[in-house]
């Protein structure tokens, strides 16, 4: 039998996971293994949220393990290392991008370009090499081979520079290998998210024009003043972008949306590129007939970087103060964070106006407050609403249970999710709930056994019961009907 | 008013044309400009028919200028040349490709690469620098820029060499430019097509390991034992497809027909490149993630070759024994080569069986047939059927106003027609007319009227009516009804 998170390694560690699809993060005991003497085990400073994070813990990709601990945009300080690790010493300050391990034999490692190996090893989400799941920054620990640990530069902020390890060295190395890092070059920047701004700074960095490309001029005033972009192009303006056609050399398109890719290609001059980073869900039409054969245009992808590359832009964005921008939020603030990356994922558009929310691609919450959960109350802006069942998040219910496990000595609800709630920013704000034995069984006070019986809530998605304690996922599940789940309106605060 | 093609310049042509989206040609009489001071009069030998002169033929994309004049894999030998002239004499054998002019100043033409040239003139179906239409080799001399007239290397057949103008350097010139000429990579040709097969030679000469990729075994045999590829395989064995999964450096996509790249994008190594050649009509679905993205590969176009590269591909197949295989055929068999053309085009998918059709990709004709023109008798496999108006071709009817026109003195219908189509395989096949008074008027021998009268025919397209003879299509149009043209049933032969 298969050894729980918690047991499978000799070092505690502690972090947020998303347990299914609805990708709500709640707190997660599991372990890392002990330090190998390649190993470099990191204390966890800082963590961008990047838009694959929410993809994983959502499985909208279809591969995600549950549970998964996302974050792979990460920077810390060495704690421990092994005794044959020769680059990193205690204190050293280090950062750890989106690949853990990879084969260091095949073609692409031998380039050293581990990120293409067949065999790498993501930071979550992924199986390491020993059989256990990897699990990603969201969390206070590390332990990854030192191959994989970069060195972070010193006068690199810890926490604005954490995202330049993926959004960074996705826009920089697809610049670097396609040959777009040349002075004197015209390039453009589709999408002003995570990966565009950032890209958007390296590009103007290696000395190119830089026109940042968008469907809508609210983001003109950001582009040019903030970024220092030399351009903004509308794409929905027809005569701009005729205005435009054959100027470009190369575009880097950052959009994960479904998009048209034909007035990007037009905007090429012959020989351009037009490279995609994002990644989309479907794929996009490409017109070969005439926009990529009469041009000898080409439409190729880039994923992140290899790990001597990843160095080398780490070290190139100090040395040029390549900054992302970020919002520091904390630990507890990630659900709110990743539920205002989900109405940007919906909202987004081609370069829309929904680029506000979708900055939280480049946000990195701190992570010492996960220290201090616990105790509290509940905030005033949780008041609770009434609300129908489609709008029931209903961990209120599943707050009390938990907390009735693990302080049996809070018999009431309200107390109980009082205490729970502790954790700041919760989504508790809405409760509907009732009808169920469940519910019975809380009032009457029978948490013993409801504890370790709501694992089922975990099937009812977004708009359904979610437990948010560890032990109740090794539970057996129960099932609760949701047409029940209508009536009472538990009020708190 | 603008003059008559006969009249814009002072050297008499003839070539065959198509006057509408039928695509079928017919003889044509127009003229080409005098010998300028870099210029070069060649005497056409060998035009290959190329699946882009069928396009053009019937305006499949919209571009073209009727009446056009195909033709862009010439061979020939210099006739004249202009005094100022300096890399050819009288009695050079020469070759012209795809583009007879171009700006000569731009950064396309600076780097030698005239064919991504914004301003390049197209060897047919385009307007040249002095506002007259161009016109290819489906006819006896051409009149080109020094620029763009190749050496024909001394070892090298005028006949079989002649495609290479434009299948060899389509397929020639992305192994070059996208480094897929090194020895010992694996490269994959999609279809066996006029441009597949030669781009298997080239690949072949490159030194690298070649696999044809095939809907159908049928083609195996050929491609190893008579194209020289070292392995075959069957994109719809999906057993097969999965065993070969990463392995290519390089794929060039021939296949004009809309077909998914998915398959051939899993093939490649990492950083692996699928070159697209052909010319799909709609545009192609690329799975942006996560193929492009995950394994940094490409999908790319490619458009014939700069005129240095064209050069360098013809000595380069002269040295390496590279030649397209071809049938040749003479220049009154062009419709019936045509036809096979569309055949194969709608039969066409990803590799299937119909490649023996497509072969006329490659095939050329004879151009020295067309001076035994006229005469003959119809031939036997040309007896009439009966047909209902929609596959009524008609041109009998006004092949008999032609000849009525042009030989008064024949004044039945039938001889009339037998004359005209002593042209070998002519279309004349079917016919179906009556019940108008343009008939009634060839009945009554009114020819001298109606032969002036038919050029509104031209409209009817596929299923209607066709002049086939140059005087009508400046004569004021008729109108005819096709709802009449379906009762009377002319009988021939």
């Amino acid at each position: 039998m298969a050894k729980s998170p918690e047991m499978e390694h000799p070092v505690k560690a502690f972090g947020w996971a998303a347990r299914d699809t609805t990708g709500i993060l709640s707190p997660f005991k599991f372990s890392r293994r002990a330090t190998g003497e390649y190993d470099v085990q990191l204390k966890v400073l800082y963590c961008g949220i990047c838009h694959s994070d929410l993809h994983n813990a959502k499985n909208d990709w279809g591969l995600t393990p549950y549970p998964v601990v996302p974050g792979h945009e990460i920077s810390g300080v060495v704690t421990e290392v092994g005794s044959k690790v020769k680059k990193f010493k205690v204190g050293d300050k280090v950062g750890v991008g989106c690949v853990v391990e990879s084969c260091r034999q095949c073609d692409q490692c031998n380039k050293d370009l581990e990120n293409y190996c067949s065999k790498l090893v993501l930071t979550y989400a992924a199986t390491d090499t020993d059989g256990t799941p990897t699990y990603g920054g969201y969390s206070d620990i590390m332990v990854v081979n030192e191959h994989f640990v970069l060195h972070w530069p010193e006068n690199l902020p810890l926490d604005a520079g954490a995202p330049l390890l993926c959004a960074g060295i996705t826009t920089y190395s697809p610049l670097r290998h396609y040959g777009l890092d040349k002075p004197g070059l015209h390039i453009g920047i589709v999408g002003l998210g995570g990966l565009g701004h950032v890209g958007v700074k390296f590009a103007k960095a290696f000395g190119s024009k830089v026109t940042v490309i968008s469907t809508s001029i609210n983001k003109k005033k950001e582009a040019i003043e903030k970024l220092g972009a030399d351009a903004f192009l509308i794409s929905r303006d027809e005569e701009e972008m005729r205005g435009a056609v054959g100027t470009f050399d190369g575009i880097i398109d950052t959009v994960s949306a479904v998009h048209s890719l034909s007035p990007l290609l037009s905007l090429l001059k012959p020989d351009g590129k037009l490279i995609t980073v994002g990644a989309p869900e479907k794929p996009l039409e490409v017109p070969i007939f005439p926009d990529l054969i009469t041009g000898r245009k080409m439409v190729a992808g880039s994923m992140i970087g290899g790990w001597k590359e990843t160095q080398e832009m780490l070290d190139f964005a100090a040395k040029h103060n390549i900054l992302p921008d970020v919002e520091i939020v904390t630990m507890d603030y990630v659900n709110t964070a990743m539920e205002r990356l989900v109405k940007s994922d919906v909202k987004y558009r081609f370069g829309d106006e929904c680029d506000r929310l979708r900055r939280f691609g480049k946000h990195i919450y701190r992570r010492r407050r996960l220290e201090v959960e616990g105790g509290g109350t509940l905030p005033q802006e949780s008041n609770c609403r009434s609300g129908d069942p489609q709008q029931a998040t209903a961990p209120l219910l599943l707050a009390a249970t938990i907390h009735s496990h693990v302080a049996p000595n809070n018999s009431t609800i309200r107390h109980a999710v009082a205490v729970y709630a502790g954790i700041r920013h919760w989504r508790a704000t809405t409760v509907v709930c009732g009808a169920t034995s469940c519910w019975r069984r809380l009032e009457e006070n029978d948490n013993s056994i409801l504890a370790f019986r709501v694992s089922e809530f975990l099937k009812f998605g977004d708009g359904g019961l979610l437990c948010n304690f560890e032990n109740c996922i090794r539970s057996p599940p129960i099932s609760i009907d949701m047409k029940e789940v209508s009536h009472a309106i538990l009020e708190i605060a």
